[in-house]
């Protein structure tokens, strides 16, 4: 199974992101522990603070993926065109977000592009990421 | 492992709920997937159509469990008295909804549970129990 | 016909409220005054003032009674969980309430509950049970 | 017993309004309906698409009819004007409406005509006029 | 000085609407009260329970009088119409309101036309079209 | 082709507005303009202060018509009775305003007329009904 | 008869205000055309900066005034205190406001104080002034 | 005197809820305390997760005691249908909250059950209960 | 123990207050009252209509007195000064409102100064400072 | 006439986003019927997912262009900077919407860019780009 | 240059508020560094925490100051009647906040007396007063 | 010092928009004035139209800049990604708008990432970069 993992905007930062809401943890390793975890599938991982990359990796992952997997950082609450990009893609995606959004601010409480999603995992940091690619095998299975 | 799952109200129901937002199949059956994936652990369901009952579960989680799954149904938008429960109870919890809850009725969308709770999951339907235990396993192991 | 006839929290001590909002009328003589009106269907009549009681009645209606009536009180503003076993519910279900709702508080314009009903009927006190056994009989008949 | 039934705006092309929200009917055949229903009682039936003239009809309605039925479609949301001509004239006054209004648009959920009104009745097509009168011969009995 | 005095839907029967909110009086009553106080000038009372009257009374108004005073009763809070009507003529123009609006419904607080007016006075019940003729007196001697 | 061009309140002293917002230039001008502009059509020009007017014969467009223009004025923003009666006719609709109501005052971005047309033109003051009219034959065209 | 017009802040320096929307005017001048127009009646003018002293002026109306007429400035729109003053304060009352309160910005559209008089008048200027007085006369007539 | 002592939702752990905001004591503790400080009356103490036990227990205590006070916990801010039973209840109802409702989430500002009661006391924890039964004394004295 | 108990705007006409909103006793009375329940402590009564001498006494306090009862009146919901003044302020401090604010106009439900208390209390008429004075022993006690 | 066509995000997809909403067609045919159409003009079409390429060639347009038509796509809701480039443009400018906005989501009602334009067109899919060239041609003939 | 560095309530107190918000400093300090610090302005400090000598200052600046800098606390969210005073006075006027406002509670955010000022300064606690006097000598000087 | 200076979309262009609000001056001319006025500090001009270009300047700032001024132009009201970027930054950071926020659109008055700078300036125009590196120099001395 071929896996595309998207993070969006100051993703790549984020083992500088406040411990107690993030984790202590850096994108890097995060994607070795999904590496390690899943041996089996191909992932490509790809960060970008690009609203525009970010689109147009979403828009080719009909053609190369089996699956996709976002964590869009600010552009969740803000980005229509995010939502219409996923809107396009017929491959199961499930957005991720490493903090839980439903105890967080009020501004961050808009899903848009998660709405354009097969479903969301929100609250277990690193976990989550675990968590979707668990869950594509599922989807995908069936 | 010892884990309670909880399901609130007409998911006693829930094969005749529209099978476009729920899928087609049945509290029963859910639970015997769950068992047959996760042998190893102990688990409890219990479904009430009772916010009461299920805020008493939730008080006693804490004596005889290890992990705490929750799909409040309808009381996730509306119960204060919940989500005040979850607050106090300090073993790991996940909530589960089956539907993409962003991308259904305004009313819906006020996460007053989740928001005490570890973090949730939406939109898989019967595969999101399976993630929550996935993830307990994880939490619990870190 | 078989109907059912559910009433929500308060309505058992209905005589006791404002009688220029509600009539001065108790819950056991609209009983009598529906039954009298229309002495060829068999009634049930329950009261309850626990929102699951009311649910699960609602539940098990599908399986042994034409038509439903019921009047939520102030569970029709605030109760997500009965709108969804009202939903899972498939025999004619009309809504009655006492009063005008269109003319009262702001919190009890909101009609959660009735958008899962065929349809209500608001303003008339008793005589509002004795339109919705007419209704349930012109829905039946056709 | 003299009873006036008004009729607002687009009532008039019935027929052509969505059949699934609307039933498939035209005003006349209501008419027809109502009239055989019941003959002992004397209808005018009056539709129009100026809310000036429907105005003037329920400010003559004190005179000549002991009850008012009134659907007026499009106007319900957004006159006040008719609202104010309603609380004007004492004879009893019910408000229909074909479709669930508690199902719609939101726009279509401000009752304003309907506070001035007995009481109203929403989502039972055209047997929302026969419970109409219906419930004008319980109020005028009593 | 020639002026023409408005009044729209509903108060061609004044007399008949709450006295503890509008004063027991009738709208001819109101006419033979200004035209006693200002005998000097010529008026023209017109009422209408018609919008588009309403509108094609005030677009003429600029040839033919030298002052309007308006009541717009219940389009005061809903007639864009009327209101570009308003902008559109050039003579000094009062808007009155027999009770204070400030104290009122809701609904009743937006102000539409009276934003298209010289101002408005609000309160004073049939003395507010005495103030009305007085003010225009005022503003068309400067 | 025959084509209706219905214009709402206000619009028969269009040149009295403020030529900044609707440009220097009358109905009547508009009208001649069209018609030398496309010479084949057969116009009807209607123009109504009367909501009631408009939606009679926007009812008889389907029956005599192939394209309808409208211009709902103030009626725009305030109407459900005329949206309800763009819904029922079925010829190609297409609305038109005058100035770009994108920028105008909060109470005018209400569209609830347009939401029943095909689309809506807004911005171009005369020349909108020439593109209107542009638009009708590649719609009838296909 | 005695009357007391009380101004509120900034009116101390109303001819340093922007002239189109206050007319070129000090409060001196206003008391002077007053008092000319009125030459039998006693009036006391009272400004003041201080919302405190605005209220104790109110407070002490009762017992030594017939008549009070009142411009709060900026405090109409935000001074519940006043608002309670004026309610306690039994003699006639009338608020004045220079501008048209119903075109100007929202935070000032907020009609706290006026709820609590007989009524208001709003955009005339120096003269609203003077149709307070013309009004407070017919009220007491009466 | 006899005095009912009601204690909703998640009150039954009240020692586990965090100390800062609701002191550190358990529900026996609180009982406890009040009977020592006011030996003469008699007390019942009831507390129930259930919204329609405690609805009937206010039903009941017209019959059997004197005075009411009730700690609604999260229902305070959700139950119309508690609201309209203590509306129904004819002595006197005191609402306390441990924590002071001013400062804490919004949703917890909403004061439904608290409208329906003489009034209400928040923020000083158990002596909460100690001040309600000494104002209890107060209004009964009366 | 030393108490100052402050009174806002009005509250110095209290006995003219409507009497079933405030019930009908004056500030004079209620410090009797006061005094003469609690022999033992010395009280300070300040009212005043203006909102910074009540800023300042509140500013004072900290040196001299060793709690603070408070009665903002209308101020309570408006005043961001008051609240900012309160908080600075370390001895206990309470708010006390003679009516229901739970049950009165929205304006009044914005509780600013109440959420620098320690807590407060409403709906209780002058028996709500007994409350306060009862309430400051026991938090000073402790 | 040199003419710049800008895309916003997701429109180089347009074949694959339903068919319903904006037709069946990719952005290459509608380039090709434009040219087509019009052979006269010389045209550049730019299509981008990046906000400030858009940007940027909306900055360049006033020297190389004579009009401009864009559709930005979701930018068109959520996008101040699209707005203030588009307002710094002097050349004509006209933003075209295939599908009808005023039928769609609440979130895309929001017409942020289109403000900045001359006047906008909405719901006619690709011929509202040909309708957009007519109206240029018309604009800068004048 | 002649510079009024006003104060609003509470101001006088700084030493006490919250050391993290704004900083550990008094008003005598301030008017110290920035006497200090601009040696060759004259300055005059003026603290109240009464609305109208704050209005009065204001108002008499005009004459007497060449540049007005202030801070007026809680009522820059509140007055309404400050704003006015601050419109009427002609010297270069700056808005100073101590802490910054973007991250404070919502009721803080509304800006009413900044928008009648040249700017604002929000964030730089007692460093803000040195930038105000910083950006008042440029001002001045061009 | 070293300090970057970054200008958000269409700030290229600042002597193109209109005087009034931005006064007439280039970026260029910005940057040389600051540079004229700071020569003893280092400072990177940066402006760009691309908001994943600012994130990543923000992102480097850490390790080359001991402080950092931005004017985020359009995206300060809506980047939640430029806001979280901002908060990783620990050097000083101080936003800057020519304009006075406060008196403009309402949804330009939405500050997003002003909130995670330590303060912001609005409304000096090219004088607000001058005071935020006045300012600068004064948080880093201290």
């Amino acid at each position: 199974m071929r896996i595309i993992i998207l993070n969006g905007p100051n993703l790549n930062l984020l083992e500088k992101r406040p411990a107690d809401v993030y984790g202590n943890i850096s994108l890097t390793e995060i994607e070795k522990i999904v590496k390690t975890a899943y041996p089996k599938h191909q992932f490509e991982f790809f960060q970008s603070n690009h609203e525009g990359e970010l689109i147009e990796r979403i828009q080719s992952a009909d053609s190369t993926f089996d699956g996709l997997v976002i964590n869009p950082g600010g552009f969740s609450h803000t980005s229509v065109a995010i939502k219409d990009a996923l809107e396009l893609c017929s491959v199961p995606k499930i957005e991720v977000h490493l903090s839980n959004i439903a105890s967080r601010e009020n501004f961050r409480n808009v899903m848009l592009t998660a709405s354009s999603c097969n479903g969301y995992i929100s609250g277990f940091r690193e976990k989550g990421y675990l968590a979707a690619v668990f869950l594509l095998e599922k989807i995908t299975a069936k």
